[in-house]
């Protein structure tokens, strides 16, 4: 059964995901580069559709696009919520879009229904979120924010060479603009901001419960390349006990740190742990027993007390296991990536709208990083809503239910429609 | 305190060690080559001293040098011993060319002491034991038992392309007369064969006991890939409990086999394992879950319930983990390598001729296979001495001592002053 906020949007969106997908599909999947021609095409598009709800359209320098219903007060800071516009390549057709349509659905509910909010609402449509062409995240709210550097605009595109600067100028817009430091809209005019995404994991798609309210963005601790060095022997003619083999040292530690996580997560730790990559060297052979492997390491969590318990037993498990087996294991340098705290009121808002509005939400982490993050490391109360979506994120199969998604617009728009005249901070 | 055969022996080996390895170095190695010029000049310089010994010297179709001290009765099958003039490149000096220098300090002894055999005493040289250039092993002994064929003579030098037959003609030597199936010197005039070797491994040089007698060369059961194929996933967003991690699902699976292995040794088992080669996916990354790892496996034992049973305990073992982990180990074909058990009677001929000589062996398993295996898969009584040696094998870090040696050679020449006049059977 359909509530009627989500009987009233489900063709309008049902709608413009297909026509989006529709215009920008690539094979199995969709591409949507940053900055690109195609991206601008589905902006304009949006924008067409923003028009004919008759809000307030307008384009920052980092050619991001706020789209505006007026409230009663236009002197208070207003409410945004959005998402990014553009995808990974050949990737799904949610991940960033969802967040774009269901602020827009709030938007269009609000306009259809004759309602005006306390405060402006604005649907924020962001560009280039992805780092997948030129190896650099968030670029679109970063420009906004004033926090592009020179160096990132010299990013090269991984097929065509040309540079993140020359993308942006061929899009139309000036890249000069996007690294004097200083923001490209006035920040303080924003009370909070709002973004629903798919779930990237699993956990929603599991149970009946298919909104989550985030509470938190898992940071990260990682080594991209630990070595264990033992000694390479014949793998018929030395015995155990006078062996030093890499990969079984290797296998150990892989072992006890996922008993250890199993542990963890037995006493209510956020911890995931991953190794990702695994090479033996290239002279390793069926018959030599391995005197060297290389791995990667890549723990998260939403504590960094989790992280940095987590790494420390790495640290002491392997160099345990070093000493009885005679091998070293080497470290590379610690990569760190602090975990960001959502704001926590605007969090619990979330989390009473969906109460509120009689649908199933569970509190969860967001293991990866959204334009959220830069937000609410500004200081800007930010907060995000989940929807359940099966089959992971860029890759061609992400698939959302529309039912799914319609809840997750209705908790926004709950949470819009209860929003405090005074703000959260 | 040397025994009067070691302080005979002593300076001669020794010199004939350095001068081989002064002809032969390469970088801080040595390379002699089968079939090569090299090779033929180590031969001839060993021929030099057969001759000065007063041996009666031939040189079989396939390039092997037989240097015969005749006996007292000439009507009996001579007993051979030797090994292979050949090494790997930048390999040991010891690797090979021990077993013909302790054959030769023998010959010397009984000259030197005017000591008459029963029977013919031949030192056997052979050429190329090692696979390294051509990807084929026993190619001397093969050639002169009337085993090689036209696909092995067809096979490619690794560098410069030419094939074994053009190599083996260029030594000059006709290949033709090697692949006809019938041996090229008449076998049944060995009574047995006795190879002494460098141990490939650690275990006589981590005790006091320096020589081994062999009781039988390990097979192996192994298989070139495995794959593990599991779930790529958001190393960020998928909690473990959605995770089908390969490599975690790997490293049980190594670290289970390794522990079985501890439980096998424990209850006396011949075994050594080794997973000598792991690659997750080219495309496998630090923040994805990895979906595939592949990795080798060499199973080694003296015996084939042994192989099978261990190799068993992988498959069920694999089946386990796939089935808790909602991961799939995709095996390869099994590759059968059968064990081979040494002349038992004449094995304990050489342990009961280590106990005359008051020289402290042990008994034990070879890792490798040598030219032994060749003739002993003949029917030719066949067995070998293992000397300790550093540092491994098939490396120019080799070290074998001078002591360690003459005592193997020593033990050599018991077995053969002791050797029944009606041979072992």
């Amino acid at each position: 059964m359909l509530t009627p906020f989500q009987e009233h949007n489900y063709n309008f969106a049902k709608k413009c995901f297909d026509d989006v997908r529709e215009m920008s599909k690539d094979g199995i999947g969709v591409s949507r580069q940053g900055y690109s021609a195609m991206e601008t095409k589905v902006l304009d598009y949006l924008k067409n559709i923003g028009q004919e709800l008759g809000l307030e359209i307008a384009t920052d320098k980092a050619g991001n696009v706020w789209m505006t219903l007026p409230g009663k007060n236009r002197d208070l800071p207003a409410l945004v919520s959005g998402s990014h516009a553009d995808s990974v390549p050949q990737g799904g057709n949610y991940d960033g879009l969802a967040g774009i349509l269901a602020a827009l659905s709030v938007a269009k509910w609000m306009k259809d229904t004759g309602y005006v909010p306390e405060r402006d609402y604005t649907v924020l449509m962001m560009r280039m979120e992805e780092s997948s062409w030129f190896g650099k995240c968030y670029v679109g709210s970063l420009g906004l924010t004033g926090q592009l550097t020179e160096k990132d605009l010299a990013l090269k595109h991984r097929s065509n060479g040309k540079t993140l600067a020359e993308t942006i100028r061929e899009c139309g817009f000036n890249p000069d603009d996007l690294t004097t430091g200083k923001p490209v809209v006035d920040l303080g005019k924003i009370a909070a901001f709002l973004e629903l995404h798919i779930e990237q994991g699993a956990t929603l798609d599991s149970s009946d419960i298919r909104v989550g309210i985030v509470t938190g963005i898992r940071g990260n601790f990682r080594h991209k390349t630990i070595k264990c060095i033992g000694e390479t022997a014949h793998s018929g003619a030395v015995d155990k006990q006078f062996r030093h083999d890499a990969v079984l040292a290797m296998a150990e530690l892989a072992y006890k740190m996922d008993c250890y996580w199993d542990e963890w997560l037995r006493k209510g730790a956020d911890l995931v742990f991953t190794i990702g990559v695994v090479h033996t060297s290239p002279t390793s052979a069926i018959a030599i027993v391995p005197g060297e492997v290389s791995f990667s390491v890549d723990i998260r969590s939403l504590h960094r007390k989790t992280l940095e318990g987590f790494h420390d037993l790495l640290l002491s498990e392997a160099k345990k296991i070093g000493e009885k087996r005679g091998v070293k294991f080497e470290f590379d340098d610690l990569i760190v990536s602090e975990p960001l705290e959502i704001h926590g009121e605007l969090s619990e808002h979330l989390y009473k709208s969906a109460q509120a509005a009689e649908i199933k939400a569970r509190r969860m982490p967001s293991g990866a990083g959204h334009d959220t993050v830069v937000f609410g490391k500004l200081g800007i109360p930010a907060a995000m809503i989940f929807v359940a979506n099966q089959k992971g994120s860029h890759n061609p199969h992400e698939e959302m239910k529309i039912e799914d998604f319609l809840q997750g617009a209705e908790v926004l728009w709950t949470a819009v429609k209860t929003f405090p005249v005074n703000g959260i901070k």
